[in-house]
C-alpha cells in the first residue's frame, strides 16, 4: 500500500535553519536549501512495532468527562504555602508556562477566594437587583436562561498578579510570577439588559450613580463599579469555554468585568444594587487599593493596564534541546483594548525585536506571541514589551517603582526578565 | 453599608417582554417599559443567610486540575450502544445540547477511535516523512516544538455525524444527532513547514501529488490527501484548547485538517508520506465514501458542507419555564469557509426568521446563533437552515435524499427537525 520504508534518518531537523530564515525572512520561501544532513542509525521507535501499535487502546467509555493524560500531572494549578496563611482564602496559579494559544484551560485556570469556593445548586440561585431602580427584582437561573445572551473571549487577572515583584525579583517562575490570570469565552446575558429590566433608566442622567455587586458567599467579596461599566461591557455570564462555570470560578453566575481588576468579577453574584455612590468597601479600601512612597493610596485603580510575559523559555521551562532554533513564546493582555504589538529583547531591554503575533489583538483578551529565533548557549536576558491600542507600553520596573513606589502589591505591570544561562536554565531576576 | 433590602419580589421577569421586544426591534430601547409586576412574597433564598453563606468553602488546594462541579454530572460524553458492537472501535458524542458558545469543553469533546485511545508518550513519539522528499525525515517532539507554530480555531466532524437519520428520525436528542463534533482553539505547526524541511520543493509542480498520513495506533486509520490541501491550512498540532492533547484526542500530536472530515485528523500521527498518487486505503474506499442508490459510491467527499442544529430547545433540552420569552440556540459551521447566515423556522420549513450570530462567522470554526423569540405553548417544528460564504445553503433531508440516496452513512448536513409540543418536551421528526 505504502512505498516501504528504507533509511530513515533521525532528523536534527531545525539545526537546518532553513525553515527559520525562509518562513521568517522571505515568507516561506524554503526551495532551494541543500544543507547537508547527517546520517543517523535507524530509529527503531520508528521502524519497530511498538507496544502501542499492537494492541488495543482505551474504549470510549474510558472517560465520560475526561483530564488530560497522566504524563501532563505537572500541568496544574500551584499554590504558594508562603503567601498567605491559609488556602481557604487564598490563591493557586494558572500553569501558564505549560500553556499555548489564548484559552485557557478552565481545570487549571487559578482560583482566588476569600470564603472558600462555595457549592450553590441552581434551583437555589438567585439574582436580586435593588436600590435606585423603578421595581426591584430577583431573578431565578431559569429567568436568566430567558434573556438574549452575547459570547466574548476576556482575560481575568487578579490586580495581586506579579505583585510579590515589586521588591526584587522573588517567585522562580512564570506560574508564580503572572499565573493568576486566566482567559475564557463566556456566554452570558449584558448586565444592561437586568438593570433596564429592573427599571432603571439607562437614557437617563446616570452619570453620578453606582452598582453595588456582591457574591453568595461568607466574604460576599462587595464592590462597587460606576455605572458607565456597569452598562458598557459587564455581563452576568452563565457558561465559560462552552459549559457550565466551574465551582472554583463562581457556578453558577459570576460578574464578568471586561478589563477590570479579577476581584471585581464578583463569583457566585447575588445581588447588584443601583446606588448615588460607591459604598467604599472593605475590599476597595483597605484592599485593592495602592499606596504610594508618600502612604496616600490610590483607589479605583480598577483597569488593568497593557502586560506580557515571556512563558516559555522561563524557569519552569528551561531550554533542553540544545542550540540552534528556538521559538520564543508568551502571551499578552490590556485592559484597555486590543494588544497591537509586542517586542522580545534578549538583552534586558537594550535592543528590541517585534514578536509576530498568532492572531490580531483581541478587546480586552489574551494574545499570543511567538519570536522565532536562534540560541547557542549565550546568556540571555529575555523580556517581552506589549503595546495596546491606546498606545500604550508596558513599563519597567523601575519606570514603575518610580511613579508608584514599593508599598503595593496590586497592579504590577512591569517587563519582566528572565535571565537565561548557557546551560539553558532560566531564572527570574531585574535588571538595572 | 448598604441599603436594606425592602420587598423585594420574585421576578417573573421574562414574561415581561420589553427587553425582548426592546433589544430585537429596537437595538435596546427599554426607557419608558412601565408594564406592572405582580408582587410574590419575599424569597427565602434571598432575604435569610443561607448555609453557603455562613461558612467556609473549598480551599484553593481542593483540586490542582477541576472537573465539573456535581451537579453538572449530566454533561458528559454519550455513547449509543447499539450503533457498534464494541467501545474500542466505537464512537461517544459531545454533549451539545447543554453547552453555550463555541470552544467545546475538551472532558466532553467526542472520540472516534479504530482501535482505541493509546498511551504514547512525548519522548517515544516521533514523525516521520518520508516518499518523494528530497530527505526522509523523523522529527521527536522535541524538534516539532523549534518549529513556527501558529493558533487557529477549527471545527472537527465526524462523517458519519447525523448518519442515522438518512432513514428516518432516530436518535433522540441533539447529542446524538449531532454530538459527533467538537471545536477547538490549536496550536501547531503547519504541515508545509515539515514538508519543506524535508525538502518538498513547494514550488515546484506538485499538481498530482499527495500524502499518505497514518497514526501510531494498530488500527494506522491510513487517508490520502491532495498536495494542495496539505500544503494549505494542515496543521501538526502539539496543543488543543491551551493544552496537550487529550489522550484520546491523539496525544501528543495529531493532524488537523481544517474543514474535513474527522476522520482524516489522524491522532497520534507517525508517518506522512509524499506520494504521486492516493493509497486507496480501506478508509477512504470501503469507508467513507458514499454509496448512492445507484450502487456506485462517491469518493473523496472530504469537505464537510455547511450544517447546523439547534441545540436548545432540543430532545434532552425540553422548555420547563412555561410561556413567554424563549431563547433558541444553536450552532452552525462549514467545511468550505465561514457561516454568514443561519435562519430557524418554528414551522417546518414553511416560514424563517434569521437568527443573530454571537459573533460573525469564522474560517471553518463553529459558530453560535441565538433567535430570542416568545413561545405560549404553541406546538413548533424547530428547524435551523445555514449558509456560509460561498453562498451554499444547507439543504433539507429530501433534497439531499434525492441526489444521494439513503446507502450512505456520511456527509449527511440536512436541516433538522425538532418537533416542540404543548407541553415543552421536543422529539426528533421529518417533516415532509
Amino acid at each position: 500500500m505504502t512505498a516501504p520504508v528504507k533509511g530513515p534518518v533521525k532528523g536534527n531537523a531545525p539545526s537546518r535553519r532553513a525553515f527559520l530564515r525562509g518562513t521568517i525572512a522571505a515568507g516561506g520561501a524554503l526551495a532551494g536549501a541543500t544543507m547537508a544532513r547527517a546520517q543517523a542509525t535507524p530509529d527503531p521507535l520508528i521502524t519497530e512495532v511498538q507496544d502501542w501499535a499492537s494492541g488495543l487502546g482505551d474504549g470510549v467509555d474510558a472517560t465520560p468527562y475526561g483530564l488530560p493524560i497522566e504524563f501532563e500531572s505537572d500541568v496544574i494549578r500551584r499554590n504558594v504555602e508562603w503567601l498567605t496563611a491559609d488556602t481557604i482564602s487564598s490563591i493557586n496559579f494558572t500553569p501558564i508556562h505549560a500553556l499555548d494559544g489564548t484559552i485557557t484551560p478552565t481545570g487549571c485556570a487559578f482560583e482566588r477566594h476569600h470564603s472558600g469556593a462555595i457549592e450553590l445548586r441552581k434551583e437555589d440561585y438567585r439574582l436580586m437587583i435593588n436600590g435606585m431602580v423603578d421595581q426591584e427584582t430577583i431573578f431565578t437561573y431559569e429567568d436568566l436562561e430567558r434573556f438574549p445572551r452575547e459570547n466574548h473571549t476576556y482575560f481575568l487577572e487578579c490586580a495581586a498578579n506579579t505583585g510579590m515583584e515589586w521588591a526584587g525579583a522573588q517567585l522562580n517562575g512564570a506560574q508564580f510570577t503572572h499565573g493568576m490570570i486566566h482567559n475564557m469565552e463566556y456566554s452570558g446575558i449584558p448586565l444592561r439588559t437586568l438593570l433596564e429590566e429592573a427599571g432603571l433608566d439607562t437614557a437617563g442622567d446616570l452619570k453620578d450613580k453606582w452598582v453595588y455587586v456582591e457574591g453568595a458567599d461568607a466574604s460576599s467579596n462587595g464592590r462597587s463599579i460606576p455605572m458607565e461599566k456597569a452598562l458598557d461591557d459587564c455581563l452576568i455570564a452563565i457558561k465559560a469555554n462552552g459549559e457550565a462555570l466551574r465551582k472554583e470560578h463562581g457556578y453558577p453566575v459570576r460578574l464578568v468585568v471586561p478589563g477590570w481588576e479579577g476581584n471585581m468579577w464578583v463569583k457566585w453574584i447575588r445581588r447588584i444594587e443601583v446606588m448615588d455612590g460607591p459604598v467604599e468597601s472593605r475590599e476597595e479600601t483597605s484592599k485593592y487599593t495602592d499606596t504610594l512612597d508618600n502612604g496616600i493610596s490610590r483607589k479605583w485603580t480598577w483597569v488593568m493596564d497593557a502586560k506580557s510575559v515571556v512563558t516559555s523559555p522561563s524557569p519552569q521551562m528551561p531550554i533542553t534541546h540544545g542550540h540552534g532554533p528556538l521559538v520564543i513564546t508568551g502571551m499578552a493582555w490590556s485592559g484597555r483594548g486590543a494588544i497591537t504589538r509586542v517586542d522580545v529583547s534578549k538583552d534586558g531591554g537594550m535592543t528590541w525585536e517585534t514578536a509576530r503575533l498568532a492572531q490580531p489583538g483581541e478587546d480586552k483578551a489574551l494574545t499570543r506571541f511567538y519570536l522565532e529565533t536562534e540560541w547557542n548557549g549565550e546568556e540571555m536576558f529575555l523580556q517581552s514589551r506589549a503595546m495596546d491600542s491606546t498606545g500604550y507600553v508596558q513599563p519597567t520596573k523601575n519606570m514603575l517603582r518610580e511613579v508608584r513606589g514599593e508599598n503595593s502589591i496590586y497592579h504590577n505591570n512591569c517587563i519582566q526578565t528572565w535571565w537565561v544561562k548557557p546551560n539553558g536554565e532560566a531564572e527570574n531576576v531585574e535588571v538595572s
